[in-house]
């Protein structure tokens, strides 16, 4: 379901030690070579009345914060990335996620391609879910998004239609073509999403890494939403755990951050994007409906997300969003993400891309 | 396991709806007749070109984002917080949450008393789990703790034993009659934790509503930490959860939040003790190791979480820190713990409580 | 030096009053005729157990925190922004800034005018400033930037070339024509800067309302950047002292926020482009080199902002990245600005605008 | 003024420079020599493909963001902070501020003492200081503070008495002999505060640079307080800008950072207490009444102060909270204040200190 790329080999990282000072030099050598026997180089720079320890070669198993705790250890720095097979270095080329239609083509998103993602926020019927599905189509969308397993702040508001939600997005997909998007909260779920073609894993589960050690072992597309308070970094290390596993078949998706601004729901960070495809070979979307949370702001944003280098969108679309069981508020309707499409063509076109 | 609590009647919430200018009037009522069909009163206020709805009554139920998502409707303002029986209204006093201990007695955290629970970041062997727990029970914690399932966010980090992990804490807790506390990290594993006298639900997972909801249907007592980016609104739902499900016995715990501040690991918000103690009902407690991630901040941490008021802190002890398989940075030693608690004696009895 | 607007009547605004359980009727009645003496009218909702006051009117005046000092009160809502003049409503049509040329013709910037400013982060000599402004015009900038008086973190570090940075300046100006923007960092500097075309207030002093109202007594244009941590609507009242004081001739920069990523200097808020150009009529630019800190990041950047609807951008060009004496690693070369200009041509007729 | 403490030499410092892949070997042994040539030592280690080079020597003079913009150069990391004076390195002794009394006497901040700071946000009369400063000093308080020209957010809201209100101040200070405090916003209002005893630079100012420098020429006392979005680090460079002008009269004040939190109106970081006192010799008082805004949460967060470690603590004061041109919201009435001091006196006798 992914192409295979060519490996390179990746085998170079660098760790800085500062060690506190007066600490002997015998006692600096025994550890130096406790770490030389970990697979690393160590070179000691000794000044005056400070030293450091560079090490150089595979530092990615090596367990920062027990040097940490080390007496002798004033400060650890590393200036690699933790992460390994998520790093472009691993990987020079661009990760090509590639998507089986039920009409028995392929999409594809990342490496050129552009992901257009559009749908409501949760399934609520056959007609809702068919009608969405059917208007984004034709506007051009290639994928369809619906939420059957909802993560609420309340537990007083709508859960989501669970299991029945995905069949009713299943009937979609088998209306209109189109792959399907849903999210997975919890393992115990997994049986249901057979036919789900990309998984999303939210925001909040970024760091469930029992649910990512999981995904990891299956070959199932995940759509990776970047949790609200996570850096660049760890959403790479979350990615991380999916590879490790054996699951190369990731979309990253930034969707917002925390910060200390309340005028959008939360602050979308579009330098992750140029970021994230300089620091990793896995494309890259963005998701304007759940970082601003104002229906009015998504065009805005979605061009923005498109100009800045995003690998596509996630667009909530709702044909009546006063009614919609969740963020309403949020959602533009089929009209509005017609309108939307053909901005986005041109925006893609600026840098020779289609969608 | 919990005190049965007198009950108050909570009923009354407050919501105000702005309408958006040029409204029609008959518009306007006919919404306003839609909501009071849902147990509200609506009070209305025309001004010369706008006009406000006041909503009185019992609007936990209602849902802002649907309300956001009307065309009519400019701006939602919920004046009542969206947690209910987590809400020191529905239960004025105090909740005092009891464990039985090994040994026949009870302990408690909350309603003046201080749990002080203390052990390492992970359990490593059976010498080191019995060990620290011999030393802190001696210094006088109540509770110990000790990883089993680690949440960590490299896959290449130890992960913690597991099952072994918790039967070696099942074997301290026999030796030394010290209730345990430690993390699930997913649903799962949840037989395993039978023996375990406190569940703890990390930051990262303090909105995996799939594991609150499962973990709101039993009657143990849960440790809930709130997540790095949640507000103390966050925290409540959270604990609104559990308590929708019926399970009460809940200790929330402030571990620090994240911040642009990168002195500390987090930033620890000791305002979140009076703020929550002021909104609920139930036992904050502070875990100043993991909000620094320095060792040598903890005792200054620990000392000013009992200074505001904190019914207990959660301290990481490690009888070799530098040897800890995680965490080691901020753990300190039994000698330091054994120190700690003579301090946190004396603050504690400024306000005439003891440990 | 700008265009005189019609100017809308702006009476209405709304703020709400939840008053505490328990207050007297006599007291509240009281307190709702001092309200009405303000100017207001209020409107009463009494519940069973709660009463809220809706108040309608010119709420601009009206203290908050006053409000919430009192007893009776237990929370206070303004459901309109408490900027007047610099809100859309004051003035519909957006304002665009007149700055005239050195060689007699009028520059503008905003109402459908991007103005692309570049330059260096500091003026460092004659060859340096003049060179640079003969490229960055070449390629297409309207305006040229230079610090001359620069603030900076390190007390150790480069300070600018003060008064004489101004001269040069002044000088690049009058070889090519182009207006100049430079940083005002002190009330008492204001004299060498009559013929600065532009006074950028810098994010450091966004609340430094000692200058604001003094600048709020000329009519020179200012460019006000977005503090590290200020919300959109600070940046709205900062804007509001200056034109309170009668200077309407602002352009507002976002130019990123503080947040807990540290893969970028900053976190640029793209929201914040239809944000403030919703909430008022004053242009919106974008500061990208500042925002990212990263020169390879810049172009990427560049264009979402244009793409977002931004009214310009800020560049920092310079001739050699390598030697300039601040901000080195966040420039780019006017070659790599003048291949940015293409780039932004083709985004800016997107929405048929040019440059 | 100040004690003169005994000075040690501080010569040490860190930094490491990761060089890019593939960078000539001549190339990267000219940038060493450069970087000797300005008086560090520099270690080369080379791994198979990576290099880096680690400087030791005095690096405070080196510009990080200089060596940024180098082609050759990946990344830079300062191990040791690039403060100097404000080091506790440099004065391993805590510095006690020393301010001389009306009557004669000596107060000192720091060192052992605790600094109790009481009084209006903003002097409003005659009668209303006086009343405050003789109820605050009854209750035990060592200075008084009060606001003459206040910063507000909005141009609309009440602005300070200016120098009228430093005259009542000086009334109330020869009325009980309380030395005072107030806030200077800008230099040129610097005449008027010659009987001022401890000028308050506020967060909005702590990186108005033009500001710290005059001061720094002073012999004046300086309260620098936080910014909103400061780190620890640049609250110790803002230090050091006065420190390097020959000011070393300066107690640090941490009031809360801008987090994503909104239940306060900051988060107010105590952490910094001990990070502050580890890192630097300078006090450290903390001010929870700005940090909060919830006169409630004052006493919980300030017994927390003193528990931290904190030299002293700033708290607002008002006789009639409900009619306070400012902060009413926040300040607590002279009795609540009376009944704080007996309480801070129990939690400084934990450590062995005194009011």
């Amino acid at each position: 379901m992914i192409d295979e790329p060519a490996r390179v080999l990746y085998t170079q990282g660098i760790m800085v030690i500062a060690i506190k000072k007066g600490t002997p030099p015998e006692e600096m050598r025994a550890f130096a070579d406790i770490l030389e026997q970990q697979g690393v180089t160590v070179h000691i720079s000794e000044g005056a009345s400070q030293t450091i320890l560079g090490l150089i070669g595979d530092t990615s198993r090596i367990d920062e914060e027990r040097l940490r705790a080390q007496r002798l250890v004033e400060k650890v720095i590393r200036v690699q990335a933790p992460y390994k097979r998520a790093h472009r270095q691993f990987h020079p080329e661009d990760t090509r996620i590639a998507i089986a239609g039920p009409d028995g083509g392929t999409k594809y998103i990342g490496g050129g391609f552009l992901g257009i993602i559009a749908g409501p926020c949760s399934v609520e019927s056959r007609d809702q879910i068919i009608g969405i599905a059917s208007a984004v189509k034709q506007a051009g969308a290639g994928f369809l998004r619906g939420g059957a397993f909802k993560p609420r702040t309340s537990p007083y508001s709508f859960q989501g239609l669970g299991e029945e939600g995905l069949d009713l997005l299943l009937a979609a997909k088998k209306e209109t073509g189109l792959p399907i998007v849903s999210e997975l909260m919890d393992i115990s779920h997994i049986d249901a999403f057979d036919e789900v073609d990309i998984i999303q894993i939210g925001a909040r589960n970024m760091q469930n890494f029992t649910l990512l050690k999981e995904l990891g072992q299956r070959r199932k597309p995940i759509l990776l939403k970047r949790g609200l308070a996570s850096t660049i970094k760890e959403l790479l290390m979350a990615a991380e755990y999916l590879i490790a596993g054996g699951n190369e078949h990731i979309i990253l998706c930034e969707r917002g951050i925390r910060t200390f601004e309340d005028f959008t729901r939360n602050t979308l960070d579009l330098s992750a994007v140029p970021a994230l495809k300089r620091e990793s070979h896995l494309p890259v979307i963005v998701d304007p409906s759940h970082a601003s949370g104002l229906a009015w702001m998504v065009p805005a944003l979605a061009k923005a997300a498109v100009a800045a280098g995003a690998d596509g969108v996630m667009i909530e679309v709702h044909n009546n969003p006063e009614t919609a069981r969740c963020d309403g508020e949020q959602s533009i309707t089929p009209e509005e993400f017609a309108g939307l499409m053909t901005a986005l063509r041109k925006y893609a076109a600026c840098e020779g891309r289609s969608l």
